[in-house]
């Protein structure tokens, strides 16, 4: 327990009598109005601005949240919530390659009888058709919910041309689903508090989880009104994500209490988590195009040797062109992924089999039989995602491993 | 942009081609199955036993959350949604001086017409009569919620006698929710996966974030089924929190995904955060009968000086006894309690004047109007509320500045 630090109290030393609020003065509530508070709601404001600088936004655009799963729940839950006193089913198109926190609600919100889902198939390649999505547009869609890069197969989705369909769909067919149902104003205003008179829906999210490392994410350009965000995938803390929701779009909070983060996020705001996360979102732009450079030659070079000094037959996940620079994934039939993950990790590689979210299950992966229809449950998928610090003796040393690992393999499960 | 080390890779060096699941090895997720992602899920575990240990609670009912406002809200929201499909429409008891992240979720489901809700009234002592909780139970009631201390005007309520209501309600009257509505199993089976054939309602909910640094927080002998804690009022950092939720209490998640802090939480566990969090809920156990000693000794020191050095008349808002013992409040009839914490603050004394989530709205604290009928919006209420560094110098300094303040603001308000 530290004591006072002898420094009479007054103009030369701050008295801190708000432990109730927060129990350490250096992160002050930024809710408080005292003078710590309010410092600490100006470095608040400071790290969103610089979050909506990346990616062409407002800052009251920019909500931060506890990361990833909770930015994609408060992206379709905090629409359907606005939604939820209306008669009539909503409508969501999705597809069936995306993250399980995008899915799962899905599931949850057909399970209650809350939502009718369409979920649009991928191509062989793990590309959404465009043209899939705007077939399956109904006058009832409030939301369409694609990923920009998927994450076991590192493809990247037309997110700019799925937005050209719903615009256009927009334009021509949509009917305002509120007016539709009778009503002239959501259930409730927007967050910003304008009230809202009108919505063209449907809603455009999307999961850009993967991608903001590699991929543009000017929102305008984009054409989203939602985006989800994460920390720890760009080189920043774990704890923190955002979401950008587009003014006006007319989603309302999940969680309730106060009304921080434009009344959409209640909590104490996570202060230093925001920055921190807005210095890794500054430094991954910084190094965008330097390390797409340096990781598009990586891959190819992994795959290259892969071709030459694997021995067993194995099939590439997905697309090669339209793919994330650091994403490498191979399917080996009738080795069981997991296996090849624990064998890698003994010779300390860490490598994955599916999404960390759903390791371990002893399943094969959705993403991979959506892309593949023959596949079967005990054929592996094996996923080596590289990044800042990869090199190409890495590579190297890892294709060895493989290939040692599988001769070794080979008697058990390939005879 | 770190390079590799020069050291060769293999054994000697770890390869990580993992940064799509997390990018930083250092923080590996807790959900790979490589051994990075391993030795991070133990260091979770490890943290979550140290919590169970403070708690006497099992592993397993400890569920780890982003603050306190997702632990309260997962407590109401997750056991709603548990009876979302079911026909009736259920009944919570809650008191009119909980935290806003307790009272917006009840005016949610109050105003969706989810669920009925009784506000019990707190006695002028600003303390809950349990009588009047067993008064207000009904064979629909789901759960009670009632904080465990106050955090404007630090009031400990009776949550063991509380519980011993609840008990003796279930004893002789409860009829299981469930199966009056002629249902013989919840919609979901709790989140631990043992079906769930009949559960005893209602569930008994305390918000402890106030009550964790002063008062006894052993779940058995408190008798509640579900405890919600903060990190940041223990001394530990921002972002996370905890959710105690009994075994079998059947609440089930309020976002969805992966499956992580068993079904009810998902996304990827912040590790550093938990470890985190459980070091500072020790240090808390530790210091506690000591600062409970020395804290009520300088809070009986701050309301004599006030007695003896503020010629303004004050009311001093809640019991004087059972009460923690870090927090002082006085409402000063007419004057504007922020201008009292900004004239404060100026003094580099950090104070606050409610709530900081409710902070600068320019209403009377909803607390201090519950305990004090004749209150008026404009008359100001004034939390101290003191912690560790916190020395008998510091109040000396700060009851003074508060009398040149008050003489100050005299001719303006008081006359």
């Amino acid at each position: 327990m530290r004591k006072s630090n002898g420094i009479p109290p007054g103009k030369t030393r701050k008295i801190y009598l708000d432990y109730a609020s927060s129990a350490l003065s250096k992160s002050a509530n930024p809710g408080a109005i005292h003078e710590l508070g309010v410092r600490e709601k100006n470095k608040l404001e400071g790290a969103r601005t610089a979050v909506a600088e990346v990616l062409k936004a407002r800052n009251k655009e920019i909500i931060f949240t506890s990361g990833a799963t909770e930015s994609n729940n408060l992206a379709i839950l905090g629409l359907m919530r606005n939604l939820e006193q209306r008669p009539g089913l909503p409508h969501i198109i999705t597809t069936n390659i995306e993250h399980a926190s995008v899915l799962e609600v899905c599931k949850y919100l057909e399970r209650t009888k809350k939502a009718e889902v369409t979920y649009v198939g991928v191509e062989q390649s793990g590309i959404i058709d465009p043209k899939k999505i705007r077939k399956a547009l109904k006058k009832n869609t409030v939301l369409v919910s694609v990923m920009y890069a998927n994450n076991e197969i590192g493809t990247i989705q037309p997110i700019r041309e799925i937005a050209k369909e719903i615009r256009h769909f927009k334009k021509t067919k949509s009917v305002n689903f509120f007016q539709v149902l009778g009503s002239p104003r959501p259930a409730r205003p927007d967050h910003s508090k304008n009230l809202l008179t009108s919505f063209s829906f449907p809603v455009f999210h999307t999961d850009a989880v993967q991608a903001v490392n590699y991929s543009p994410i000017n929102v305008r350009e984009l054409g989203v009104d939602l985006m989800s965000m994460n920390s720890v995938k760009i080189y920043g803390p774990k704890g923190v994500g955002v979401l950008f929701v587009k003014e006006n779009t007319p989603i309302g909070p999940i969680m309730f209490g106060g009304n921080q983060e434009f009344g959409l996020r209640p909590g104490t705001e996570n202060v230093a988590l925001a920055i921190e996360f807005a210095k890794a979102l500054r430094t991954t732009e910084k190094l965008k195009k330097e390390e797409v450079k340096r990781l598009t030659k990586l891959k190819d070079y992994f795959f290259s040797q892969l071709r030459k000094k694997i021995s067993a037959q194995f099939i590439i996940n997905g697309d090669l062109k339209n793919r994330l620079p650091n994403n490498i994934n191979i399917t080996i039939p009738h080795i069981p992924s997991d296996l090849l993950v624990i064998e890698l990790s003994e010779r300390e590689i860490m490598a994955s089999s599916k999404s960390a979210c759903k390791a371990g299950d002893g399943k094969a992966s959705q993403v991979i039989k959506a892309i593949n229809k023959n596949l079967k449950e005990t054929d592996g998928s094996l996923r080596f995602s590289l990044g800042r610090q990869t090199t190409k003796k890495d590579i190297d040393y890892t294709v060895e491993s493989l290939s040692e690992i599988l001769a070794k393999l080979k008697k058990w499960y390939l005879t």
